[in-house]
């Protein structure tokens, strides 16, 4: 597979796209990113990485960290954490409060932002400073030492973020968090912060590429069949409302944050992230999701 | 009419049906209130008072506060405040956040939680000491100058009010909060704990039988057109989720709280009010409501 | 009082508005009847009857109809109609099925449609002929023997009820029918069709203010407690989405219907009728509230 | 890849926990099947089959039948289906009419059985003899000409699919049925009353595990966008409120039916078929679900 070539015609055809969408606007952080960036990077499990336009460049992760602290609480508590967070498509936008009050406060998969709130807790729970360890662990699994959050994302999160607010006491209310709610959202805000490089992000991911094993090193970072069970959970829960869509035009596990990135997983061959600040009415990057479609069609790869 | 007789009556019939009800356990201080307390007192119009009962022990008022604090936010701001609560029954559970989400903030009445935190926002966006000014309103409309909150339950609330909290931070999600959910909340949760006597209450709630005007002063507290208002509110959204049942069995307006108390009201007539901790499975007194049907059924006096 | 005046006065001032409301189209029959139709009329307990405008024209009453089968069915099996159907305020639009999911399949109170539907099914399965016995039961409470079903818009309506079709069928599935859905559906079309004008509608609502006793023939319809029941459920359920606004605007238990017609009731003074096509955003007459408003004001007469 | 070894390995497993299930009971044609059925047969792109148990034995396939009728719609219709029906997860019981009221008549999916309903309709509004042609479709998949409908089963779901027709007449009622309700539900209770066996039925269905080719024929029956399209619909929406569930423990794309059957496919490799009547909580065949994750185990296949 010529991946370099591929990457090229991609960041060709797709560069014009990038003005399409609309950047997040509710931080000043995320809205002063200029729309025009694209950088995408793949990390094949034989260890080769290709990239192509900004994809050195760091951007805000946000939800894309839920999948480093869902496997970090996967570590240490696979089945206590399934008892408070269920595994199944939401249904809903991915901040609705409806559902959380119809099912009892156990919010319906980690990756909506009520499931990231209860695995944050989980967390929290285990861990002196759970904060540091999950941007310690991200920075492991990357081998690169100063990831670091981006605290004026963070702080102003905190100003604005009133809906995550709300569902942190709404879960608080249901009995499904074990700390306070303030500071299960101040880990939380601070995980979302993170700034990584579309490089960085799938180099970071690549054991769930391979079987929950890091292939440079050979650490096992989560078992063979977890592995397989956060992409399974990333395929029909990663991408908030529109998951469907995306398995349909992508055909791959991935995730979206609204820092505009995806990060996205073939097993037994690679990972691959995108990032473009501009979005779509879903909140997933409107050029990052078409650079993948484009990249499971050229490469004819997908799980389908 | 004579209510002495009728009141004694009442009393006889609905004191062994007093441990029926469940008192509230949410907080201690609720917790520990003997449930076999019962009060009742009526206020005519023409300025005469009769009790029966517990009528002048003190309990915590809690939603009934509703009552006074939408009046002072209708003198404050009429017309501001109708654009953020609307005066529909909600025909769901009294904290649900589900419909404030499917209406976008609005919260369907000023007696539901969410819309009394709207209220409450009002008067404190217009008052320097929003909660002081609530307590003594209450205490200028009574004629008694040492009720107060309760500060044990005010903080309990503040502990455990996780839902409250929710919708707080909820509302301001969507805008419809002024002030910082935490100062909105405080306010909010020292109305609830005001602690008062059957007595207290249907003198204080009297102008409402009397077209806005405290008989026995000739102040105007609301127009008649507000005063009005306020009674057909009551009776369509003044006792949670069981307001065709009570106007059913009582037709009255009326407000309830978790204390046990219930409030209501006779047009042109009287104010009446009954206290009895234990509730039924709506949250309203078991024995006061009971004991406000017999009264109506008694006196042949309803508004239906 | 000087009610002709009063009426008078009231048609002056409302006949302007009837353009600015929208004639119910969904059905032919609806649409071509003229926007700017009105009457009124009065029936006093103690006999006299005003009217003006239009009070004699006859009009599809579509849901008042719900009065009279309410009624009906409360005569025939007042406990057991209970069981099936509720007495609280919806708090959604009129004709929702996600409340009868939710709540397995009982509706919340009988004058939304699907209470209505289940009012039809008790009626029909307690008397051979339930439709004739329906129409002759409007007929002598009127005392008008040519009181006749509109077969034009009763077709109509089965030609296009597909929501009220999909009620009939899902109220089946949750076994709160009895007879088969098309056979309820048959009935509850026809007995929406009824065709009567503001004077009859009064006139046979008359028991409702009389405590359940038609005054001109002593007949007992209701027993004194059924008829409060009936004014209250009216009050907190009778005007579909706008319940609260019609109890603080008008303050009189009412039922509206979408061709244009409002009954309302004054307990021991009145019954009162109103007619105009246009409909509100709610789908009451926009200027059939507006005018009981104005009688209610006028008059100085409201339950509050 | 021993696959009679792995079959002859499952079940031996399996069938002892054949007992656990329950078999579906809402219509007596399926509540009679005996509850220790099992067969499972694979089919390969390369022509293999390979069967165990009951592989032979016909069942009433129920939902799996959405699969053909949604391959045939796509042929017919592509682009105008999916106007009509999205392509989302519900997140939601398959029967919910609470979602369609919410989305304003359009289904979530083509698998829920309001979006299999329009599917139906948009097969009608295109054949003379849809029935027939949806009947002779599958048999021409599988090269088999007995195969037919089981017209008790039709019938007794057209006696008791109340909850069908409610969808059917609220799908009208939003305009997105052509043809009547009675008729759409006389093709849909048909099609799902089709008596197929798990060979019959992994055979019909390898054309989607070979890019839309029957592999035996070279018969183009999707183009291979469309098959992978049908693929991940089926991983996010084919298998009711259990989406995630079966995405993890399977892995596989696949359709239950209440029948007790699962169809899954293998892009590039195989499709399989298990029987086994007894349901779980979800409506999944228990010991059906349970073969096919035995079977990713023990193959070590899977999309994941």
């Amino acid at each position: 597979m010529d991946y370099p070539a591929i990457l090229e015609d991609i960041f060709r055809e797709v560069r014009p796209c990038c003005a399409r969408g609309r950047v997040a606007t509710y931080i000043p952080e995320l809205a002063a990113v200029p729309p025009d960036r694209f950088g995408m990077a793949v990390h094949t499990v034989d260890g080769a990485v290709y990239g192509v336009g900004e994809c050195a460049e760091r951007f805000s992760v946000q939800s894309i960290s839920k999948v480093f602290t869902l496997t970090l609480a996967m570590q240490l508590a696979d089945e206590a954490l399934w008892q408070r967070v269920g595994r199944e498509p939401s249904g809903n936008p991915f901040n609705s409060l409806v559902q959380l009050e119809v099912e009892n406060g156990k919010p319906r998969n980690p990756f909506i932002n009520a499931g990231a709130l209860v695995v944050t807790d989980v967390i929290l729970a285990r861990l002196a400073d759970a904060k540091h360890t999950v941007r310690d662990f991200v920075r492991r699994l990357c081998g690169v030492d100063d990831i670091d959050f981006d605290l004026a994302v963070a702080h102003s999160e905190q100003r604005t973020g009133h809906r995550n607010k709300a569902m942190a006491h709404f879960l608080k209310s249901f009995g499904n968090l074990d700390g306070a709610p303030e500071v299960v959202l101040d880990a939380y805000f601070h995980h979302c912060s993170l700034a990584m490089s579309c490089r960085e992000l799938c180099t970071a991911a690549l054991f769930l590429a391979n079987g929950g094993v890091v292939p440079a090193s050979g650490d096992r970072v989560l078992s063979a069949s977890q592995a397989k069970y956060v992409n399974s959970l990333l395929l029909t829960c990663g991408t908030y409302d529109a998951v469907g869509d995306f398995a349909y035009r992508v055909g791959l596990p991935g995730k979206s944050g609204v820092g505009g990135g995806i990060l996205a997983v073939m097993p037994k061959r690679f990972s691959v992230c995108v990032w473009s600040p501009g979005l779509d009415e879903h909140g997933n990057s409107l050029a990052g999701t078409l650079a993948l479609e484009l990249f499971t069609t050229k490469t004819g790869i997908s799980i389908f």
